[in-house]
């Protein structure tokens, strides 16, 4: 906002963050550094988390979070998945239908709140961004920030995103140890391992990080590259043929073919049914592993990384945890300096050493664009990726978490989670 | 072995130490207990490890041990799944046909083996139990040591098994974490998480110890207790009606109906066929979470925390390494006093304070009985464990693991694998 003169002017209200969307192993580190940052300003006049995002504004479910204290507040940096529940909610367009802003307008006045924060992907952008600019329309004075967050790794204008980091160890960590369980006997052993990812690779390409250590899969199947399954088959059965007929491969979640028809869809239609007469029990790792033990006569094992990987919050990065909170901390300043309408990013200094610093991008360029792993850094015929990628990933699987452990167990973050007076 | 005088003699010559058997996260601490034990003594000739279990002596695959160095048998202890290379291979009975026993005496005296170590499950105890058997029939003195290994649970004569402590350690942290995860919306969803064990519910039990952190799930099914289908989905039907819709339930393996008969292959048969017309593409957590799905109309999730239960070094419990670490050393230490025919164990020693202690317990015992879950902690009409089993278990997760990093990855041992010269 800017006063009669121009300048940027601080308002004094109240302020509240929400999180959307898919949570990763270090969501929380951002609201965590949010509402640290946020308690900390005397124009901050209270600090809220709505309760599964846009909804718990809509609702006014607001959890008083100057009620919380700041040692639960600072353990939400180790704890995984969104703390004040998440949401998948499409906001229409306001010039459709603008029930849903009038009533966020209504809340944003009854509450006083001058600064907003959603945290989420793509889309949570995108409900960022409408909401930016209906209040800017209707004359309401309120900063509005978005705070990214995926493990998808796929948003525009950020190096890299909060919580892939985190991921990306988790896959590179597990496909090493699967890497020397699934070698164990003097026998054939096809292991087929499955990542998120549905448009773009970087979950799966992380698997590449475990080559660091000389345990890196043998073949990497990214969405960016049309999938065929008769050349997979081809491919699985070169390695096996080199490798005392053992292979792993990693394949996206999102692998297609060269219509764009998904793997798992395609593979599903040719006959998987569950008990019901529905495609697609398992996911297209299993379909897989199980496609090569017909046309090979081989052991095979589909395994799915499943909520795992984006949860796993025991084998985060400290490095992306740091980020991730300071991300939040950003965001906070930012809008108390006047700033709104952006999204935090992360950019890298440029030199040998790894160094994060933090800027500010458009919420439309973020909220519009999907950013996916660059078709140069795809090598072997689209079967693995470059030291590029290595290059680029490698400091961010940094550090191991200071999460805290209670009777050999994770001590997670408990919010009292006191809803304020409607 | 004995002298003439009925007293136990230490006899000089080399061992051989071998893996077989599924692995375990913690297996090759084993291996460093033993090794770097053998490696000291005087009557200890040389220390070899054999390539793939019995087949490795059979083939006289003997890696020579001398040849590492001492950091990375250290490094074994944190490194998951058999290093030398595993093997399912049942002898057969002598007295039917002894082929392989004559082959592998001819390799015993070949090489002046004296001490002879075997790690693994129930039917790796029977190899041991029957080489064992055949070398004191054939007047071969041989000191036959069996070291207990199963994420199972499932040896007779020890308090718990090597490996389990981690597995357990690991499930429990895991279910923690995909309870945050699977509960983030406002909307329904049910998931079914599968753990390892045919026979013996153990790890399916440990996720219970999750709920220590009130985060365990909502509902567990041992292979211990007779499956009913139509159960199962009113028991989630329950579970979601005062859980605003939400239920995590953990199945293990080897559930079965009243006959016996393998739910996954009873659904299996019911109409999951892969593309190729074979039942089961998925494990039985996907079977159950579709069913759920069909009966509910509820978002389901079907987990397999497949191989990843028994490789998670990054997540082992220290306890765990340590004790594995003692009973190779303590397998060499019994040897060396002439003690043969034996399997290891662990005793809990009476009182307030977990304490682990060293015992012995005949090869013929281990071999062939089977430890499961007592039937009187199983509760709530088969769908919970009690809070016996959380003081059993929870003393075996304790500790995080002192494993190495190197660019925020484990670093592995890297064994140099020398073979002895045939």
């Amino acid at each position: 906002m800017k006063d009669n003169m121009g300048n940027l002017k601080a308002l004094k209200g109240a302020l509240v963050f929400a999180q959307s969307g898919g949570p990763t192993s270090v969501i929380n580190a951002s609201a965590a550094g949010v509402f640290i940052e946020g308690l900390k300003s005397k124009n901050i006049t209270a600090v809220y988390g709505a309760a599964h995002g846009i909804k718990g504004i809509l609702n006014e479910e607001l959890y008083d979070i100057g009620k919380e204290s700041k040692k639960e507040l600072e353990a939400l940096k180790y704890t995984p998945s969104s703390a004040l529940g998440s949401v998948r909610y499409k906001l229409k367009d306001a010039d459709v239908d603008d029930t849903d802003y009038k009533r966020l307008l209504e809340v944003f006045k009854k509450y006083n709140i001058r600064y907003f924060f959603y945290n989420g992907g793509n889309d949570s952008m995108d409900t960022c961004n409408k909401i930016s600019k209906y209040v800017v329309k209707s004359g309401y004075e309120m900063n509005v920030i978005g705070v990214p967050k995926t493990i998808d790794n796929d948003l525009y204008g950020t190096d890299h995103c909060p919580g892939f980091g985190s991921a990306a160890k988790y896959i590179a960590t597990t496909v090493m140890e699967i890497n020397l369980d699934a070698k164990v006997y003097d026998t054939p052993m096809v292991c087929i391992i499955e990542a998120m990812g549905r448009n773009a690779g970087w979950l799966t390409a992380s698997s590449a990080l475990a080559g660091v250590k000389g345990l890196g899969p043998d073949l990497i199947y990214l969405p960016e590259v049309p999938f065929n399954v008769d050349k997979f088959v081809d491919d699985v059965k070169k390695v096996c043929e080199k490798n005392n007929n053992k292979c792993i491969a990693v394949v996206s979640e999102g692998i297609h073919d060269e219509n764009g028809e998904l793997i798992c869809e395609k593979l599903g239609q040719a006959g998987a049914k569950d008990s019901f007469g529905h495609a697609q029990l398992g996911g297209v790792a299993a379909q897989l592993a199980s496609l090569i033990k017909e046309k090979t006569g081989f052991k095979t094992r589909g395994i799915e990384l499943s909520l795992m990987q984006r949860c796993g919050a025991h084998a985060a990065s400290q490095t992306d945890i740091e980020e991730t909170f300071e991300a939040g901390k950003q965001a906070v300043r930012a809008a108390l300096r006047g700033v709104s309408d952006k999204m935090v990013c992360y950019a890298r200094k440029p030199g040998d050493k790894y160094v994060c610093e933090y800027t500010l991008v458009p919420l439309e360029l973020a909220a519009n664009t999907e950013k996916t792993v660059p078709k140069e850094w795809i090598i072997n015929d689209g079967t693995y990726v470059s030291d590029e990628f290595i290059e680029y990933a490698l400091p961010l699987i940094q550090g191991e978490t200071k999460m805290q452990k209670e009777d050999g167990l994770p001590r997670f973050a408990k919010l009292k989670k006191v809803l304020v007076k409607k």
